[in-house]
């Protein structure tokens, strides 16, 4: 299962730091534009080249990398190349590949993006992978049946998946905090809270959390983690902690360290840490402009990342 | 505005209907295949061609196209091209465009969502359009900071977005319909609701109808609808009387009519209604099969649309 993989290269590696690959233009430097033409191509193989040569300068010290669709679906479909190369490059460089979709949508729908992110698309009776990755995103809002074809490839093809549980972002309270009432979810008489409390409210974060850990409870691997994991942003630890009660057999993925402000201090166990504007863009970061100009960008990653999984030695898997 | 553009057209062709272009393989006939190949290629090819067939056969009947982009995404960068390809085409036949998305991430990535699908791409000062469609569907669980590039995109370029409330799938419920607690929204006085109602619970859907409501409040045309409109199913008739209300100025994207089981009467004032497979794969339907062979598919879908007219004739808009 890609959960046990994950773990076993986090443990391998020491190293529970996931880089996040989301090239902003404004990150990349003029040494990686072939040419001076400013159309949606030359963007494309700008942010291919300034991921390869990322991903040499890191694969050998990170378990995995995150690319961020959004940041490719933004050029069209010559973006959308420029994530599948990224996605191949990376994949034989022996990295486990999280790709961050945020997908959700009815049944039949997320059938077609279960299908192209995780598993194989049918055409004519041909089953052809398209971006063929080991973890996806995806939103709840739509209920459990629009996670499920998701859940159905992790079983088939022994990948994983994210639930957006409790976001990075400042705004995630909004509804993710809302207070719900008349929970039935058997999962919280598992984690510590007691009977009486079921009929009290709880917060939709945790509602989520409960439902993300009953999907997730007959795939749990070797590694004690289940192939449902769980997105729980690093900027919120108390609410982190909590979710570590709610959901034991959870990994979570954990987006807003560094440059959107959390610390290792606020990481719970059984998470894999995300940065990525603080190690892609590394070379513009004060700490390391001496020392590396705009066309060691790469070796400036290296060296955040190095810093980064010093930083979060203390994390427990 | 594109929302007061779309409702003009709704009234001109007397036709509040959208059709949905989701090439399912499965409604392709064989007559749209170029070769007996069965690669990403071939295959986006086909249903490029396939929703050619259809928008010229509807383009004179109905205001807008929806085109579910999982459907393109699922073939790669191929079928982004068809996706964008269709797009034009449709345009170019002077057809609205519901980009049919459902994206929704954090600020930064949401801002790179809206320009790629509404703005325009920043690439070295330039700016780029890239699928510069007329309107999106985008998902609120994260908050209003994800939903705010998407409505900034709305002011600056004249667009819309429809987010998602209460979605027409079977498990929609078990987020949307969760009760929550102790809501604040100043919306619900407007709507014939009592002040005292606001310290009892609602449902999530009827909290994110009513921040929907209150995002959209200053981006109202001459129609009388916000560009900030709301996804409500129309598998829902409760629902949607009781979002109605809370939503007065706000237009509603229905999908669920027809292959997903609702009828004319289920539907509100104020909705354009989708049906995909209904009219796509009208042929394939025993009412139209003996009239129209799978060549004859596009000929099909405009009886579908035709009758889906007749049968809407009541709805108000």
């Amino acid at each position: 299962m890609a959960i046990d993989e994950l773990i076993y290269r986090i443990k391998y590696l020491r190293n529970p730091s996931v880089v996040g690959l989301d090239p902003d233009l404004d990150f990349l430097p003029d040494c990686v534009w072939d040419s001076d033409a400013s159309d949606l191509t030359s963007a494309s193989q700008a942010i291919l080249r300034f991921n390869c040569e990322i991903i040499d300068a890191v694969y050998d010290i990170v378990p995995a990398v995150k690319p961020q669709i959004a940041m490719y679906e933004r050029f069209g479909a010559n973006g959308v190349n420029a994530y599948a190369d990224t996605i191949s490059y990376a994949k034989a460089k022996g990295l486990l590949i999280i790709a961050d979709i945020k997908r959700g949508d009815i049944a039949s729908t997320a059938d077609a993006y279960a299908d192209a992110h995780l598993g194989r698309v049918n055409i004519k009776g041909m089953r052809t992978p398209v971006f063929d990755v080991d973890f996806v995103t995806v939103n709840p809002y739509l209920g459990e049946d629009a996670v499920a074809p998701f859940i159905k490839s992790c079983r088939k093809y022994n990948k994983g998946v994210f639930v957006l549980v409790k976001t990075s972002n400042p705004g995630s309270g909004q509804i993710q905090d809302l207070q719900v009432l008349n929970q039935k979810v058997s999962d919280f008489k598992d984690s510590g809270s007691k009977e009486s409390d079921l009929t009290k409210s709880i917060s939709l974060y945790e509602h989520v959390a409960a439902l993300v850990s009953e999907w997730g409870r007959d795939l749990i691997g070797e590694s004690g983690y289940s192939a449902v994991g769980a997105v729980v942003g690093a900027t919120h630890p108390k609410q982190a902690r909590r979710l570590r009660e709610i959901m034991p057999h959870t990994f979570f993925l954990a987006p807003g360290y560094g440059a959107q402000g959390a610390k290792a201090a606020d990481l719970v166990k059984g998470s894999i840490v995300n940065s990525s504007r603080g190690i892609i863009a590394a070379y513009k970061n004060p700490k390391y402009k001496d020392k590396f100009g705009p066309e060691q960008f790469a070796k400036a990653a290296r060296a955040a990342v190095l810093e980064m999984r010093e930083d979060l030695r203390c994390l427990e898997i």
